[in-house]
């Protein structure tokens, strides 16, 4: 079972998660560790390993999920992940941003499984705010809120 | 009260603003003056101050509202701004992308209320279209056509 | 007639294609000839030019819609092509990537015309997975699943 950190609260002028009807859009999250507000820093490809960066993308996920529950109550009113957009901060000539981004996907299968399979779009930036090696956000597809998840 | 600036027009082949069911996605918008073709050029952290790149984000969004104003007839429609995606042209090292995009994000808030009030990604990047110092796109939630959003 | 690729699998841990609703998220695809696995990679404006990645930007809206019919069954339930986000592996100092683009969004009204006409946001990045020459994605409005596209 999965366990999720404390819910973040946004550096700016922004909320963590939105819902427009039956979609959820949840604020871009970072390898922010919110007990202790420890963040993962630095480019992938130079400072950050892959591995450290794989790790930081499933943690950064992990703070997605945890807004969003505190969004919705739980996270049972998921239908389905819809997208992964995910963002790496690389060093010059990094290009496994894919198997960085896995560490993320990997957790939304885990915890959702079907409805955890999303469609994904993942880049390399030059920069990140906090100096952060990772940045992603998600798009997610509710159950309608008179339907129950669980049943017919 | 807020004066929005004439909607301008894409420059290359897709248009301002398009509606799927009640959402609307609104094209990137860049810092520039729809009357003088003015643009906010180059990398915020080296030719361009933060306080500039706040204004910048600020003049961006109002193209944004200006381009959906035009598309809806009325900024009345709008529930919900959803999401609001910035990308700053960063110098190496920038790293306050954040407060940057809090130019936009206080422009939506004072606009909306609470309707305003959105989730937020924010990234830097090594190039835009013409150099422009920012741009950013919005993800927004409308009513109902056949509801009015004053009334019952 | 455009006549599409053969839909490509991803490469990693997600899905080509989600739909949530009536939208449906298009994972990032990328300059790939999918029956070779032959790939357009490099930086636009450097070892690639512009021509070259305006044809890259429509051999990845193909892949787009390769895998969108492959989802849909028939390209006819798309309704509107809501939103491209184009991502060009950029040289320092490009800034042309609307016109790259422009190779992606005349694909799109030559297939759908009108339906085709999308909403629009490019950006250049300093790194792409496998180093390709543009990445891009698309979000689509679909005709609901019990009204045909063309009937009344």
């Amino acid at each position: 079972m999965v366990v999720l950190p404390e819910p973040m609260t946004p550096a700016a002028m922004y909320v963590p998660v939105v819902r427009a009807g039956e979609i959820a859009f949840v604020s871009g999250q970072g390898p922010i560790v919110a007990e202790t507000g420890a963040m993962v820093v630095g480019r992938v490809g130079e400072s950050v390993s892959i591995d450290e960066a794989r790790a930081a993308a499933r943690l950064a996920g992990l703070n997605a999920l945890a807004v969003l529950r505190q969004e919705l109550g739980t996270l049972e009113r998921v239908a389905q992940v819809a997208k992964l957009f995910g963002v790496v901060n690389a060093a010059p000539g990094f290009n496994r941003m894919s198997e960085v981004m896995d560490g993320c996907s990997e957790l939304l299968v885990e915890v959702f499984g079907a409805a955890g399979r999303h469609a994904r779009t993942s880049v390399g930036v030059s920069g990140l705010p906090f100096d952060l090696c990772l940045e992603l956000d998600l798009v997610v597809a509710l159950h309608p809120e008179d339907r129950p998840s669980d049943g017919g």
